[in-house]
């Protein structure tokens, strides 16, 4: 049995999250879906929140449970047993970003670290470009579920 | 009639950001230079001044107009009946940062982006970098116009 | 009035170049599509083969025009009044191949260059990837007309 | 039950294919590498000289079996019920060549590609600039098995 | 006699920077590492702990020393005599960033830049990751000299 | 005393080349320029050809001194006791492309490897390009020296 986490700050979930995590869930038997606290960056929704999102969001992939990680990703992996950690990539520059990280989870705990590409159209997509459209009232119901684009219409008082 | 936008936060504007605005009006009718207030990154000038500059520098290129935007580029475009956007693209980098905002701007409005190169000797210049120069008190008149040098002195109290 | 040049070796043409020539069709009055002579690469097809399908893939944009470019592309846009040389942009590798050329052409007849991105769902597709699968026998014809679908089988004898 | 394919010239095997080959042999259950007719290149090796230099190599790794493929990747992938296709990517270029392959062999079986990181010590090897040093006699046995040093001096001729 | 200076925040310093000063004392008469204020970044910190972390570590090299920079580094760099500045290199990004800087600063006083590539081992260091990672209570012992690690884990009370 | 090797190609040498080298004669007391044989590559000049246009067009460069490379370059520098390979920087392409060799060099016999980025004005030039630019009868004399644009001509019948 092979157990994935896929690491993120969802804030929030987005469609091409999902979707890297619903291709995963096809490659190992359980994947777990860590949304982790923002230790650097300002999160506009609370861990709960994030947590609630994906949760909803994910409900029909069977084999795909959300968790919440305080503290080192690697740490959790090894607590948890996991086999390797899933992460999406859309540019160069994420590449360039995920490659130091990716080295140093496996220094801490030998954990492995496999990359899933986001689908062409989805790597347009991040969390903080919709946050900034959804502040200026643009709609981006095509790119999250609608939970997540009820919440952040809510968040900025959008009608 | 062809009318262009060219949108950005020109804080304050450079010689880069000039030699694209006056190739882009030798291939539209119009152009529009669209100040955008920054709603992310904490603008060194207001609003006001970074119009005033930028109207000030480009004062000679007739089919030039300088205005203000609030809200979403792509709204802006539609109610101006604005054709295409303009935007630079010194470095890959830029061509990264670009690519899911031109994206984003079609899926709102459909307005289209092209983009033009920076020449070689503008590709080294950022609003961002020039700040810093003048902080630390150096000089980079070569790299604006007369009234932007001057204003970005008097912000830092340089004599 | 303004006037378009698209360059390139069309060989062959593909959805991927459809799109940027008809999106250019749409910003400017005339659309010239130069297919170029390969000096360097082997061609799959011949020039007149390249012009043919190409022609036939845009015929329904009418203010669009097939033709052959031999010598320097510079040259021929100045030869023939153009305004601006248009070329897709997929990914930084295609940024960084033609920022030279750019830069080359304007030097040489102050020609210049504005560029469109592929959408996304185009940005995968070349014709050297098309011309492999399709020699592997692989099915192409989500990506190109009709037309250069059947003529690619034929070259590798494909039923 | 997951199977993984690992698809490459392999021309020749390199410590840098073993260590992707090695960890993706640890995520799943069975791991085919898949020695690749080399359509476009002119390979130094022949198919089965390869292949026997790879199978050589990965002689202990239990879960891993070395075949040959001729033809569409996609379409062996479909054929021997591969669930997964598996490279590794050492730079941003490796990023930008595998992104539409990976697209494409899934446009044509649905097949899903994974992409291992190559750790840092093995991100400068290829098997190009191998061949180049050998063929200059230079030694490069720090970066592939036995073998494959063995049979690369002989290629080249040297003592 | 030529003489260097390898400008940064080193917040702190590590075993990559140490690298790169170690090979540009080879190379050079005299190094100085100068340690420059953080006028954007909100160090972690102070410029004196910085330089005393730095100093520390340096120890064993005897033409290299380390001193601190406020204000522009092409000034300081004239005004000590320097014939060149080096930088260390990591990645594409890396150079993105680089570029515009020394073309300012060869703009500002003439004065040169010379890049190092870092070594693959230490091409994953950043001290921001390292930051990140301590705060999350991991160990980073192998990337940074002793008195490093100690003052690192001091400022997060990591015991 | 320190002594720099300029490897490449240069065929032919271009005012890029000649920058880079003018730069590396004020940081070393010695810089040889390397020609080396082309055994990839097809090369337009012979490497006496290569050789007497480099040496032309160094003659007013009192440190620096025009040699040929056979075998590895490495090699060449242990035997020639050289302290530091230069090489030039254009864009992230270049980046990648020498990062390897850096590292192989540096493997194979410890020498060491500096970059100085190419000026802006000179970062578009590349032989290739300019070969294919006077092979299409263009005129590329302010990227060249004298004599190379004459013998450029002269190879391709330009008159």
């Amino acid at each position: 049995m092979k157990r994935a986490l896929m690491p993120g700050s969802f804030d929030p979930i987005t469609n091409g999250h999902i979707d890297i995590i619903q291709r995963a869930s096809q490659l190992f038997d359980e994947v777990l879906v860590g949304v982790a606290e923002n230790t650097g960056k300002n999160g506009l929704f609370t861990l709960d929140e994030r947590k609630e999102m994906a949760t909803s969001a994910l409900v029909d992939l069977t084999n795909v449970q959300v968790v919440t990680i305080s503290g080192l990703t690697a740490a959790f992996a090894k607590e948890h047993a996991i086999d390797v950690l899933v992460r999406g990539l859309r540019n160069t520059q994420d590449f360039t970003y995920e490659q130091p990280i990716a080295v140093m989870n496996n220094h801490l705990t030998d954990v492995e670290t496999m990359f899933l590409l986001a689908r062409p159209e989805n790597a347009m997509i991040s969390s903080s470009l919709l946050k900034e459209v959804v502040r200026a009232k643009g709609d981006i119901s095509a790119f999250v579920p609608k939970i997540v684009n009820q919440r952040l219409k809510n968040k900025f008082e959008v009608q």
